[in-house]
């Protein structure tokens, strides 16, 4: 059976083979110019006769050394390794054998001298002479270094020069299939320095064509392009964010958001994990609503067979019917749409709530105090837990470990206004900050940086907000009618969560509702719920991909969504 | 201050007051018909005399008897007791003295004589002469009797007849603020047997309206419906499943859903913990869709700015993209939407997924025997973990324990086909069941009854569905081009999982959709996927709904959704 595509080492013979054929050639004879009239003289025969002898001699040996060359091409297309590369036919589940592939983050000294089978993608490889090719395979944090050798005629584990091409041809992304020996090593272009593996067998599972950019382009950090700039050696291509969208199967196979998404997938963990300790349960409300939950303006529109149907803008309504229905403490976690034309850093028209919604005791810190723990919670246990995913994800976005105080700070809002006004802030028209104002987003980063530099840290509670800036469904302060029993959570200077004591009497919603300018007639179904009756409860509502973006200071939303939707964005 | 609403107490008093006014009046003097015109003689004088004398005794008594009625309301009226129970203002969370507030669930032997406070929803109550009140008061799956007795006037813990009533007028499912002391009892009125709070202060915290409906009507089992029609002093009220749906707040309230909820939770966490273990993450795919994913008859439109966006039918693309992205191991919990015109006991236009999807090395069985460890995972964590609530909802959906074994039942589609016609099973239409046949709902069941019988199981495997039965996507048998990769699991004869290897292999997606029909170009997104390449792979999607109806037997899925969704019901 020959090969489909021929080899380069079998088109190097070709060409080889070419030249030699040419230069026996040019010894052969020639017809020439002089005597072309007259009769061979007797020196002239003789000298013929020697020529034909040396002809003859001449085509001797070329035939010799063709023999010898189909010979030695012969020997070389048996190619004793054929067993052991190539494509793989495709895979429908033919067989079972039971082996254990490797993980290469499970390698450890005790790995060395172990024969391996791991399947990983082919990352990039290179040659050393004639020889040797250095083979780098990836398994999603993770890089190791594959040698493959060409080895005798009587090596157990044959490698051949065929087989040596075979694997420089193996396009970037392919998936692998490897068996080796784990050998003890010192290796710089890999994540894993100590190990390389011995490759005996190569197979290539999957085949990949032309690809978007490359996995290494898509891992850099933007300090790697500001070195690029001062060194014409370097020749990196940005891979911009759109790109990586367009493209994001591609892009989620980088490192760093094999990492991210990993971070992503343990705040949920550590989120529940907690609440599940306090005696919570998880709920699931629809996101398909009869009526527009909050306000009308970003709501999304569903046609719900001949009628209407809304999505869900929040599950505030659902968790609080769930506390008037008596579950006293419920967590839930699920997407949020807002059909809002925003198109910043930090804004996408679908993200993951987390949301909890608790029925207290004696006073709405119970609650504000869940929160608090459940949010350290999370952030002890990445940095205790997902310190290699940090690592790798700091390469790319290098960042300073996210602070944070055993007693977090808890700052009323007025005082959060008084440090800003101190330190010279102005309300976004230029005019002075009033004590019940809203922040603006460049004060609340300015407030950030100021509590980070009194208090170090980059997490902190605003309490006590004002309540005109607050919903209608905010409990007043029971002394300062000016005030509400809300606060939000900031991290690194942005809001990531917000919430409140709820009025759970029903009697005076339709009083705040009125005085907000809201009509109590459009609010029944909300209103029922707490006509039955609703214990005193309060909660908030968290945004996972903020939550993300921010501990990893990844500077933009999408980079914290799987696939993120934004008003110009509905793909892949 | 005088009470705003009277008690019956002084209701009675007063009535009692005006008789006795009326016979004092009786012996008053009065206009006699006789005599008017003539003059009194002496006898009459003094006889008229006499009966002055007797009326101003008569009028002394009465006096009298008013100044005693007077001080006996005065010391009635004093109420030693008024700051034992009342009115709460409204919770702005006023104060804070951290208190711990009894939990029923935590009762036992070392509670008793503890003086607790606890917050409950008033169930029922009911006097016991003239001096004791039973209050029935209930947290979530618990009652716990509550026994209110007049005091002495030197009692430390006043209770006053006033306070009696007022626990009488309390209207059932208001939250009340409870102050008592624990004792051993022996009750039968409430689920909690070995206890009761005798009760120091009571107060109102929320008061409650009109009901829709009582939990005890709303917590009664078929049995005693039945019951009921045999005994006509039993006169229960039914309460229907659409009026429950309607006021869900007020029946989320019985012992039995609020069981329900706590299971459903249960059965995510249980889900996630075995994935976890096994090296999954979670991931979050976006519900709104560029394209319709799978079918476009059974999707949602939204109108999303401009343009249109669809609902995700399914995360099955977003799931197998994150494969393709080398996420490995991935699951997803999260709303399906299905636009189907559906009006059936296990259907629903929204319901969550518990879906997962995985890379797999040699066979896609090892995919089947994580789904099916997990799911036998979610089976032992409930029946372990969850025997109160399993016992609760039994009270009012008897059922059998859910059977499964060690080492699941797992059959070939052929097999289940045979074991289909040997018990003379046939297709809908009357005729001859075939090998390669969809199983209808009916000979689903039948089966689940069959295999029950055979392997005492009411959970079980079908593996290798015909191929023309199944999705394009999914992965043909090796051997057999008529089947497939491709399994779906029972729970007592309803499919709870369906699930299969997918092509994986760009060209070969191309084939199989040509062959069932569909155009690849309208499914290029899809395609691009797998063109950057992605390991073979296999999954499965879970309802979340159906294995809790199916485990509880609860016999409509809507039972198992907080707030259900079908083509009639977008509320509340």
């Amino acid at each position: 059976m020959s090969e489909p595509i021929p080899t380069e080492a079998q088109a190097a013979q070709t060409q080889n083979a070419a030249p030699a054929a040419a230069s026996t050639g040019s010894t052969a004879p020639a017809p020439t110019a002089e005597g072309e009239a007259a009769g061979p003289t007797k020196g002239e025969l003789k000298r013929r006769a020697k020529e034909a002898e040396k002809a003859k001699k001449a085509a001797e040996r070329a035939a010799r050394e063709e023999e010898e060359r189909k010979k030695r091409e012969a020997k070389e297309a048996q190619d004793n390794a054929k067993q052991n590369y190539g494509k793989l036919p495709l895979h429908q589940s033919q067989e079972r054998n039971n082996r254990k592939f490797l993980k290469f983050g499970e390698l450890s000294e005790a790995s060395v001298g172990q024969r391996v089978i791991f399947r990983a993608r082919m990352h990039n490889s290179r040659a050393q002479g004639a020889k040797i090719v250095f083979l780098n395979f990836r398994q999603q944090t993770h890089t190791l270094q594959g040698v493959l050798v060409v080895s005798g005629d009587n090596d157990e584990n044959q490698v051949s020069k065929q087989m040596l091409k075979f694997s420089q041809l193996i396009p970037s992304e392919s998936i692998v299939l490897v068996e080796g020996v784990i050998k003890s090593a010192e290796v710089k272009s890999c994540t894993i320095t100590d190990y390389e593996v011995g490759i005996n067998k190569l197979f290539t599972a999957v085949e990949v064509g032309e690809l978007p950019f490359s996995i290494d382009d898509a891992s850099r950090a933007e300090a790697d392009f500001e070195k690029a700039e001062q060194d014409e050696n370097l020749q990196y291509s940005r891979v911009a964010l759109p790109t990586r969208l367009d493209n994001r199967v591609m892009d989620l196979r980088t490192p760093t958001n094999q990492a991210i998404f990993r971070v992503q997938s343990a705040v949920g963990q550590l989120f529940r994990d907690y609440l599940n300790s306090q005696g919570f349960i998880e709920i699931h409300s629809p996101k398909l609503q009869g009526a527009a939950t909050e306000s009308g303006a970003s709501v999304f529109k569903v046609q719900y067979f001949n009628g209407t149907a809304f999505l869900a803008q929040s599950p505030q309504l659902a968790k609080q019917m769930a506390i008037a229905g008596d579950m006293e403490r419920v967590y839930e976690i699920g997407p949020v749409f807002r059909a809002e034309d925003s198109n910043t850093h930090r804004h996408m028209t679908e993200f993951m709530g987390l949301d909890l919604e608790m029925a207290f005791e004696e006073h709405y810190h119970e609650v504000l105090e869940v929160l608090d723990e459940m949010l350290k919670n999370i952030f002890k246990g990445l940095q205790q837990g997902f310190k290699h995913e940090i690592e790798v994800i700091k390469k790319q976005f290098p960042h300073e470990d996210f602070l944070f105080l055993d007693e977090t700070l808890k700052l009323p809002f007025k005082e959060g206004i008084k440090m800003l006004k101190e330190a010279g802030a102005k309300a976004s028209d230029g005019s002075e900050l009033g004590e019940l104002d809203d922040l603006s987003t460049e004060n609340e980063k300015f407030l950030g940086r100021l509590v980070r530099e009194k208090y170090q840290t980059d997490y902190f509670i605003l309490d006590k907000f004002p309540l005109a800036i607050r919903p209608f469904y905010t409990m007043p302060d029971p002394v300062d009618p000016t005030l509400s029993n809300s606060y939000d959570f900031f991290m690194r200077g942005e809001e990531i969560l917000s919430g409140a004591q709820r009025v759970h009497d029903p009697a005076f919603l339709v009083e705040r509702m009125k005085s907000v300018g809201i009509d109590p007639a459009t609010m029944t179904g909300y209103l029922d719920a707490f006509k039955l009756g609703a214990p005193p409860h309060a909660g908030g509502g968290i945004g996972l991909e903020r939550v993300v973006m921010l501990f990893l200071k990844l500077g933009n939303i999408r980079r914290a969504s799987l696939f993120p939707r934004d008003p110009k964005r509905l793909t892949p």
